[in-house]
């Protein structure tokens, strides 16, 4: 299986075939990602207007085997968006198919082109008296068709669920530039084997989703949320059993804080108001969306009382105001960026079975421990499992300091989640980051199964290459046989 | 590709492999389904005890293209687990493979294996003081590895959606007899294809489900269920959002109930209580699950005085207790029953974009009386745009004196739904019965996808052959080309 570099010949060819301006000179956005591990490469860029335009560039692409990259919002974390070895690809970016095509509100559904951008798919349902509850840090740049490709999380999975949750149907073009048009506005269709979840979560390996019906949401009526002192990951874990005992499925997140995540903030973002005098260990921030009639104040304040009683709680904060909810969700959003500036030796998106997660973050501890006097600071969506267990070098020092340890203790980490029956990748995906990960700790079966499904799809392999799943000669096998 | 038989050869070589007892003498039952449509042939009946037995099983059959019919509870409703032609098959049922193998509560999460029955597992739900949401007509009967096959739907869609979206993680034996164990406890994993989704609702035609991770949910605090006189199906959808504005996803189901319905209930089972001294020709059965504070009751008197304000509703009956909550079940939950009494011409499973649900009915209703003078029973889960539109004879007369009439009925009602974007089998799947009508309704990209990954998942088609996609040979086409 040779694929062919995207060269001038080929877009003289796609040129002919297509509108003017579909194809575009290439700029450098499109070759980087936010972390900088990847630089790109780019034979041809092609911003296609049509599902139609779509289609012929990828009908091209795979008689031509050239490889194609699908560039959604470019916000995506392990490089599935960036191929920087082979072939130069079919750079193709949706970003001038952002329409919203239909909101039925009463239906709660909404149909969007690949291309919409998530803040902007918010605000549509806002307008609508709805909520479209995928929310997550790169939502002002994040474009649908990529969130579903990647299956995002994001802060509202606990209620909500993945982004895979919150479609009903999608349009798609397969690999060899056919079009799939399964974009259903149903709730319950029972035709057949679901193929939407092939491509959901495919990270572009499948083909590409050009348009998707979400499911929109009741707007809650009230909402709420508090951040609470708690004893312990164990405390955080009871205290959410007693906050669903309460609220049921009404909690839309529960993220767990862990103090080191305050102490980078304070350190490096001074400006962002700190609750709590004394840095706790761990705290908790839940968010409530409540129905008409029922207080979200009122209801934290009896939570709060209760988990003192217990002994599960000892201080907290409930926001008497929305403008109160907002500051304590900005002490949350900000602490990747303080992350950030202090600068990860290892970070790691992982998921565990969730009433074991107390004892993997001792055990995790203890191993970084063996390893070097390094800093941990574990937080996320303790409602799902999913944490960012992510590794800094001590104060004062970098993690140029400390050569060849990042990859020491993600494997270490790593291992330690696959002995714990979790996930090396919660959220972020595989893309290119991760594809030894995900040779070295699936299920056997389960990835060749995977390659027998690319194979059928994407029988020359042209869909972002490299990407989920190794390539042959990596991987040292061979694909056809 | 042929298919050989299951014949006393091939069982002395399976009776080799498996321990003792494995193969039993076929009994009837594993050759009937409910509706009496079709009847089943069966060369050998073996009820294994573990998944590798499975294994042996499906590696045996697959090595000589024996065909194989996966056998859950047998209630399936369109024939999928009978095959009634071709090579005599090796039939599967895992009821010997039922045990709940743990239950997470603090994870809500519950572990079981394929032949569990869904009573069984409410029940251990609800020992561990949960709720394993999913709920049928068969509860007492079908079993989880054949609802998760089917994706089953049931009345607690609205809220808690299909089977699909209950399962976490499965075991599966593939067609070639691999064992591929994906029985992940985790709310969040991004590593790779989600592969379960291609075998649940596969209808036993890409492998065999053999355990399931399930989610659980909070028991809600406080249940509440009123039956409201709506003034139309439109009127009806109006009410739906009138209490989603005020209850958000804490509306358990939302069912339409036909004055046809109840008329039919009064005639065949008098002994069951209707609450109305005039039946009317629309109403709902509204279900809540509330958090604790709330008032159902409350509540639901709330919405009935705006409804009647409004012009929606005129009559209503709130239960005041659990006992009379049940009883209108009761007469939800019989109207299937009065429907077989009474002997439909023609039944269809449909869903429908929900606000196009009342010009739907409309249309539906003239189409069936252009046909002939019968009766229309529409009725079932408004909330999640599924009903059942069932078409009667007139009063006196029998389905034998309409000879013909029934397929003319489904194929005019087929061809109506799939002109409103909607579905010809919402919850109950094709299995045997609707292969036609996927091939002639599915967009034919997505159809020729399903024919790719059967055949890249089951090259020698020994899975269930017949169901779900028509056979090679029936549909004109070659499978291997």
């Amino acid at each position: 299986m040779t694929l062919t570099a995207a060269d001038a010949h080929f877009a003289a060819r796609l040129q002919a075939l297509l509108p003017p301006d579909t194809l575009r000179p290439v700029q450098p956005r499109y070759l980087e990602e936010p972390r900088g591990r990847y630089h790109g490469q780019c034979g041809v860029l092609a911003l296609p207007r049509t599902v139609q335009d779509v289609s012929v560039l990828m009908a091209q692409a795979h008689a031509a085997r050239v490889p194609v990259v699908p560039y959604g919002g470019g916000t995506g974390l392990v490089g599935g968006q960036i191929m920087s070895d082979g072939p130069a690809p079919l750079v193709i970016s949706l970003e001038r198919m952002a329409q919203v095509q239909g909101v039925y509100a009463q239906e709660n559904v909404m149909i969007a082109q690949a291309g919409a951008v998530l803040a902007d798919l918010q605000a549509r349902a806002r307008d609508a008296n709805r909520l479209f509850p995928l929310s997550l840090a790169s939502e002002g740049t994040a474009q649908i068709g990529g969130l579903l490709s990647t299956n995002a999380g994001g802060v509202n999975v606990l209620r909500y669920g993945n982004t895979r949750d919150l479609c009903l149907g999608i349009q798609a073009v397969l690999p060899d530039g056919r079009i799939w048009n399964g974009l259903s506005r149903l709730r319950k269709d029972n035709t057949g084997y679901d193929l939407k979840q092939l491509l959901i979560g495919a990270e572009g390996t499948l083909g590409m989703i050009t348009a998707a019906a979400l499911k929109l949401y009741p707007i809650p009526a009230h909402q709420g949320a508090a951040l609470l002192q708690v004893a312990s990951p164990q405390a955080a874990l009871d205290l959410l059993s007693m906050a669903r005992d309460l609220w049921g499925e009404a909690i839309s997140a529960f993220e767990l804080i862990h103090g080191q995540g305050l102490r980078f903030l304070a350190e490096t973002l001074p400006d962002i108001r700190q609750p709590f005098a004394q840095m706790p260990d761990w705290s908790v921030l839940i968010d409530l969306g409540l129905s008409q009639g029922q207080d979200p104040m009122q209801g934290l304040e009896q939570l709060f009382e209760r988990a003192m009683q217990q002994g599960l709680a000892d201080d907290g904060v409930i926001a008497q105001s929305l403008a109160q909810r907002q500051q304590l969700w900005t002490l949350r959003e900000h602490i990747p960026e303080a992350n950030r500036k202090v600068g990860a030796l290892a970070s790691h998106d992982i998921s565990i079975p969730i009433s074991r997660i107390p004892a993997f973050l001792v055990q995790g501890q203890e191993l970084v421990a063996q390893l070097g006097p390094f800093r941990v600071n574990a937080f996320g969506h303790l409602g799902d499992g999913n944490l960012h267990f992510n590794v800094f070098p001590p104060a004062g020092q970098t993690k140029q300091d400390f050569p060849g340890m990042s990859a020491q203790i993600m494997q270490a980490i790593h291992d330690l989640v696959h002995r714990f029956d979790g996930s090396v990748s919660a959220e972020h995906g595989i893309g290119r980051l991760k594809t030894g990960d995900l040779a070295r700790y699936a299920d056997p079966v389960e990835l060749s199964l995977m390659q027998q499904i690319k194979t059928a799809l994407d029988p020359h392999g042209i869909m972002n290459p490299g990407a989920v799943l190794l390539l042959p000669r990596s991987a040292g096998t061979k694909k056809l046989q």
